[in-house]
């Protein structure tokens, strides 16, 4: 059972995250509990966000701290959310009464060197620059687009994950019976070069970073945990119509015709849909983070499946 | 086996760490590719230190991202250096016709609460202030120390590790033929609140906690690695004399009499000998990074033992 979880939902501060992933082990504990084996990948969106502009200060002040690229900061997220996460659920299992051990694995995510998004940075992140310090950053070697009206920010490039690194490491702890936290943020993208491997600057698509690891893991479920608790088609329309399922047929179908939003619902969709596609038996739920275990029960959220 | 490696030797900015994490995988290739299992404490100070600023300098920019406590900056350091390092040790195992999993856990180490360590902080961390400056941090709930004729330095405690939260992921990948990089920087260090575990603004001592998670793993080496090949006894005076060998209680009489550096040697002696004391057997090799097998196999370093 694979659980993708959104970064947005962290809030912006540690108050705000430690509360967060309190209510997220609230609604995952029971899944565990049931005795589901269970992978947790969360997003980090605004931690990642946080962490550049904090080493591009630190660069910035008296302090000179050393230049930070992109892919260190995912791995730093991954340490910070991990941690958090790791915690809360720990606390949940154990006032459960369930001994547990959970654990944070820092992933790396494969990515192709020549995946087309490269040549196209188009994912922003970071905060926003005046025309004249774009101008500074982009002699630096950043891609910067213009966002209308709000001022200029930094790109980069959102390739597709190809494989996961710590897939052995991952399998070895499920196995074991534990609850795993790995490929925080979609992964650390990283390019093969041979037996290396080497950072990216870039963001890997965290719904298809999912679908490719519960592949891997050979998930009977993917969950992907959002801000509605169920698909619509039409959305926003007097046609407007929530789906309990979905074929992966009409997924694409769907999503071929716009229903979707992207870089929101679409990605979701179609990585619930690829995930379903793999083979006969496995789903995908898109739902609430709290309405979990009731979207297992078949009570809500939208099933995907062939 | 387990491997306790200094942060210092990382260098501080990412190519020195990129390189310095090469000429650790070469090195300890050999004692994984020997079937060792095999646990790689790193350190972190310069690392932590260094986020620990750029956090600081993040806050007081316009960007004004929000304050992140020391046992976070620890997680983040964890996902820095392990992603490093653990990429180096996989790329030099396949160099070598091996592929082995490498797995960076992040990893907490419980401190006692009531430890005498937290009424008087002694670990100087970051960097250095005004007389000003430190009073206004002073205010903000900091300690602060003034280093003779440097300026002032936040101090944090130092307590002693009591256990290692993360054990039972440790030993089942290490059951599962893995190598794991964990208790980066000493763990981060969190105190017990009935099933909680809360965050302390601490830096675990290194060598004490590798030593702990040493003895749970039930290592029959625990390797120290640091900036000298032996140990010496009288160092720096015309008696001075290497060690090739050291009982434990020639260790706790030298250490008594002064011989050894306090926040240097001294602790590793004193790790060194307490978990050689824990069980006959188990030794424990004081040596540099590059003598780590020849000192294995007797040739050199410091070798401590009941």
């Amino acid at each position: 059972m694979y659980l993708r979880w959104g970064g947005n939902a962290l809030g912006d501060t540690l108050t705000q995250q430690m509360q967060a992933v309190k209510t997220t082990a609230k609604a995952i504990a029971g899944l565990i509990e049931a005795g589901n084996e269970v992978v947790i990948a969360h997003g980090n969106g605004p931690q990642v966000g946080m962490i550049n502009l904090a080493m591009e200060a630190g660069g910035r002040s008296e302090a000179k701290t050393p230049y930070i690229p992109m892919s260190v900061c995912v791995a730093m997220s991954q340490g910070y959310i991990g941690y958090d996460l790791q915690n809360a659920l720990r606390e949940e299992l154990l006032d459960r009464g369930h001994n547990i051990p959970v654990a944070s694995i820092i992933t790396q995510t494969v990515v192709d060197e020549n995946d087309p998004a490269f040549a196209d940075p188009t994912k922003p992140i970071g905060s926003f620059y005046s025309k004249e310090e774009a101008e500074e950053m982009m002699q630096r070697g950043y891609v910067m687009r213009e966002d209308a009206g709000r001022g200029w920010r930094r790109v980069v490039a959102s390739p597709m994950p190809v494989d996961i690194v710590e897939k052995d490491t991952i399998k070895a702890l499920l196995a074991a019976g534990q609850v795993v936290v790995a490929a925080g943020g979609g992964g650390i993208p990283v390019r093969r070069q041979g037996n290396h491997l080497a950072g990216a600057s870039a963001v890997v698509d965290k719904d298809f970073a999912s679908c490719v690891l519960a592949d891997i893991i050979d998930a009977d479920w993917l969950i992907i945990l959002t801000a509605v608790e169920q698909v619509a088609i039409n959305y926003g329309t007097p046609a407007q119509q929530w789906l309990a399922h979905l074929s992966v047929a009409d997924a694409e179908r769907y999503a071929a015709e716009g229903q979707f939003a992207p870089g929101s619902m679409l990605p979701k969709v179609q990585a619930a849909a690829r995930f379903a596609a793999t083979k006969p038996g496995r789903k995908a739920l898109i739902t609430l983070l709290e309405k979990a275990e009731d979207g297992i029960a078949g009570k809500t959220g939208t099933v995907i499946e062939q």
